[in-house]
């Protein structure tokens, strides 16, 4: 079996401003920590489920988690194992959707997908346990109990059939039918837009904000989100897998609903430009302590990878 | 699509006695207003959910977990949301070992399974959305704060890579290598036990039962679980698919780790008879408000369904 990923972890950040290319690097070792193996894990599972989540990559929503807690005001401390816990349903949400059931990809940041790497069986239950995993991360969690209730439910929702999980079905439901920009919305809304949108609200809760800097925060991070995916349309229809680390042109070879497939890449491009330039507006109460997440935003236009 | 499920969820309850037959049946009424429809939930995604999760049952785990907390001195109103949200646990994992790419079974409950019902991508994303729905009923539970987080963390052991998931990984490790009782032992423990000992914990946790009423109330349900999972591989033996719902002689087929390819159907009722005995005697320091759980220990090795 490949066990590159332990010694390859940083790879991810390359390229990435150095403030976050050094939270990556802390968060990996962090993350590594967390899913560390346990006599009653089964090897094999222990071992799938590493290879997924401690996979190189920008850290993207844990960053926006940290920095949010920090914008609203918060320690960062706080907001690190929730953080982690947002990563490994993130991992989740990767490993399930590869499926050959679902996108059938066979490969994932760089390397072999998990049900490649291994097989169908493991990977649908390193996706479980990842699930499952993230909310032990949270109950465990150094924060007063009110606190932690409140992430278990903003995380719960936004992953569940009302949020990332909701998303995926429709995306699957509306593969090979019409190019519709109301239905992609729908789809980028759920499927991408809400767990951005809940990393921000549960910085937020981590920094114990009052509700209008969670609102606000919230707005940052679901634009954030849709600018994101719009970005990721563009990219696969652009790309090349050596760039990017999976396959490329698959969107449209599938028949998936995309911004580019409703309204073309020009206009898509201005889109995700709006929404970066509206992320950015929903920041303006917020002093140079979320300058980390205006950089952020800023960057999604111009992504390359 | 079948919509059956709306009316026929009480036909799980036959065969049981009245206390535990009236339990299922407003069990079954919450449990189908918890997953209630909902505008962001896609209808196919809401009903895959409602098709197995509300699929006529016994409801086991739920009327432990109910009957632990008033054995524990606590309000079983305490103990119906953590019950329901162990039920989506249950329901999930169903699902899950149903996949072709598992136990590849069509037969689930006396109807098809949810891959067969629906397909594999709608089942894997209602496996999913059960699962993340689980922890978001935990975190909305009418109950302080520090009891949330104490059953979240719980149950999030009970199901992830060191509890049943792990268990699945393990019985589908270990199909077709010869029967082995300590490998069998293990596989039935993390697939099974666990999560009956995490019901029978999470209903001392509900009436905040100090810390030797939570461990004489664990070890009744480990035992309980490990003497329900060999009477159920005896049943798989022994039954035809219409006694039990489901696909029989499976495991033998399937070459899978049973008691009764270790050690023969006679020496495993005998085992199953002794945990009986032991978990039974669990609870020794408890009175007649245990004799519910008594009498549903001393059923397991009579199962017929």
């Amino acid at each position: 079996m490949n066990r590159v990923i332990e010694t390859s972890a940083a790879t991810g950040s390359e390229g990435l401003p150095a403030a976050w290319a050094a939270f990556v690097e802390a968060f990996d070792g962090r993350l590594a920590e967390m899913l560390s193996d346990d006599d009653l894990i089964p090897a094999r599972l222990i071992e799938s489920i590493r290879y997924s989540a401690l996979a190189p990559g920008k850290r993207l929503r844990p960053f926006v988690l940290v920095r949010c807690c920090e914008a609203a005001g918060g320690r960062p401390e706080a907001a690190w194992v929730p953080a982690a816990a947002v990563e490994c349903v993130h991992a989740f949400s990767l490993i399930h959707d590869d499926l050959p059931a679902m996108d059938d990809d066979d490969l994932r940041r760089g390397r072999p997908t998990n049900h490649r790497q291994f097989d169908e069986a493991t990977a649908i239950l390193a996706g479980d346990g990842l699930l499952a995993w993230a909310f032990k991360m949270l109950a465990a969690a150094p924060l007063e109990s009110g606190c932690v209730v409140r992430l278990a439910a903003e995380l719960a929702d936004a992953t569940g059939p009302a949020g990332m999980i909701g998303g995926q079905m429709l995306d699957i439901q509306h593969q090979n039918t019409p190019p519709n920009l109301d239905v992609v919305r729908r789809i980028h809304e759920l499927k991408t837009a809400r767990l951005f949108e809940s990393c921000a609200k549960m910085g937020a809760i981590c920094a114990d904000a009052p509700p209008a800097v969670e609102d606000a925060l919230a707005r940052y991070g679901r634009r954030l989100g849709l600018a994101f995916q719009i970005a990721d349309d563009l990219l696969d229809e652009t790309s090349t897998a050596a760039e990017i680390g999976k396959r490329t042109g698959k969107d449209r070879a599938a028949g998936k609903q995309t911004y580019p497939a409703c309204i073309g890449d020009g206009p898509s491009r201005i889109e995700a430009r709006r929404l970066v330039d509206s992320a950015v507006r929903s920041l303006d109460g917020f002093g140079p302590e979320a300058d980390d997440l205006r950089d952020l935003a800023r960057r999604i236009p111009m992504r390359r990878s």
